[in-house]
């Protein structure tokens, strides 16, 4: 039987709040990323921004196999070494942030790059994530975390532009209309 | 405490054999895509090649990760909807293909497109592997194998192209001699 | 000053134009990929996706880059050794597999799959684009028709499936009612 | 007529040597991003890595590619309005990184996520060819250089994580026989 995808998002909404993970801390982060480049970003926009990542099929199933490895990861139940590879985090490991970029590639060489950014240089929730020691496994999910921030800060820099140019079309509609 | 290497890439040849999948059926899906394009090739070139690309530390991580999560799916101990994502090698999943073209990427764009056919236009124990029904769950292994195919396929090409250049170059200062 | 979006889309679709290849073209191939998997699949809704995906920023930046340098090489205006490699349609060159990639990475693993696939089982204006010989320089431009028409069956796949499901939600909706 | 590598290799670093890039300059920013992670890194490593980076055929392709294209930018020989994107190295452009991304994602992740950084947080060479304006034209050498120096630190990553294996192996042999 097919799984119906209200099915799959609704699991993976609840996987991310299970893991003590909310939009509005994703959303901080693309916001943080892309004010530098939009002084007129608003928290708003940035919330939109995650919640339409998070509508992706791709995005979703990712969340579902990198939560679930690392709630196994904790729970002792992956056959060994990928216990020990998990629970590291070992930095050579590479499956998390794969999985993590597939979703990430999708949104644009600025999505491609906030994601490189945010994996070396956590910050906000990544950073709270990452740094938990002897306790819950996020060694996937933090890199999850850190692209979906990443893919909205990619989403958000081409809708302003598209924005951006939406306005200035209708100035110069509008002087053309004056001028007439 | 961190993992040895070699403790790793036993682990990876002992998923992969249980599997019940061997070097030289690998091997014999890279000699039929590469064979139209160097007529010379033989086997031992693609067993060694193969061979390679397995010694390759992120290739052997995608291994233990997508074989654990098959057998996981197998004895039912993946959470749904997860489970029936992966039992039903659903088509719009994508993980699989993610974490399998992980390991391609590396190998040039011959490696790349030649996944992408092996993806499409099942052949040998890749095949057999995927059209498996109400059995063993082959998933995530399906793609593996094929990434691994298409990798050696493209490190073939590589490899002759320096191999024929070498040969040429002797020739060369053969001939050079032969006129001095 | 930053060059309008309007301005670039009009520029990409004349250099398809121009170089023989028309919408309608490249949506019988991505017709042709989709149809085993989507029996009601009409041309309409290929044609659809194909401008959808030639609607992208990123894809028309490609386009303008690739057939740019195709025409470079045509005119003979690119240094040696870069001039050879793109008149030779070089099998080792891959620039064009990543140039076209790029665009492909964003509609999911359907269309990477397909990429590859049309990359080694030339169908349709792909053909024909890669086997005119010592005429015009498609290296670059047969890559990317590529892209596009995997790009545009992903999409496809991604959107019936939307679809299968609101249909079906529609008639449980109804079956519920009729039993109320 | 084939191109033989040799010819490929010589222009590609000539091809840098023009623009005013040293295989050092790259080597320092390797240096840079990895000695926090392996106190006992030293140049030397660091510039035999980006030799080896710089060995890559596809690598010296991207190198043909993006220099060219940025030299016919300077010299106004691009035609519009691929010109203004080029030379404005227009934010949203994309092909810049998707050709230098194509070359990093064959060296694992740690140099991937060691390109999306330095392509934000530009420093040193990189620093330099981004911020000269109204001069020459650095849009997709400056990416280039980023994934050459990233690539060389995940390459640097990988070495390094061997050779520990190797010298623990050794002391290892050593204790055993001690004992013995």
């Amino acid at each position: 039987m097919r799984v119906h995808s209200s099915v799959i998002k609704k699991a993976a909404m609840e996987k991310l709040r299970d893991r003590g993970i909310t939009v509005e801390e994703i959303a901080e982060i693309a916001y943080e990323m892309q004010k530098p480049f939009t002084p007129h970003l608003t928290m708003e926009t940035c919330i939109e921004s995650v919640q339409a990542v998070l509508n992706k099929r791709e995005m979703q199933h990712a969340l579902l196999v990198g939560i679930e490895l690392d709630i196994l990861a904790e729970k002792n139940l992956l056959s060994e070494p990928l216990l020990s590879l998990v629970r590291n985090d070992e930095g050579l490991f590479g499956c998390d942030e794969t999985l993590a970029l597939g979703s990430v590639l999708g949104y644009g060489s600025i999505a491609v790059t906030t994601f490189g950014y945010l994996d070396k240089y956590k910050t906000g929730i990544i950073k709270k994530l990452d740094t938990v020691k002897d306790g819950p496994v996020h060694t996937f999910t933090d890199d999850l975390v850190a692209s979906i921030a990443a893919a909205a800060s990619g989403r958000i820099a081409h809708r302003l532009r598209d924005e951006e140019e939406r306005l200035s079309d209708l100035q110069n509609l509008d002087s053309t209309k004056q001028v007439g």
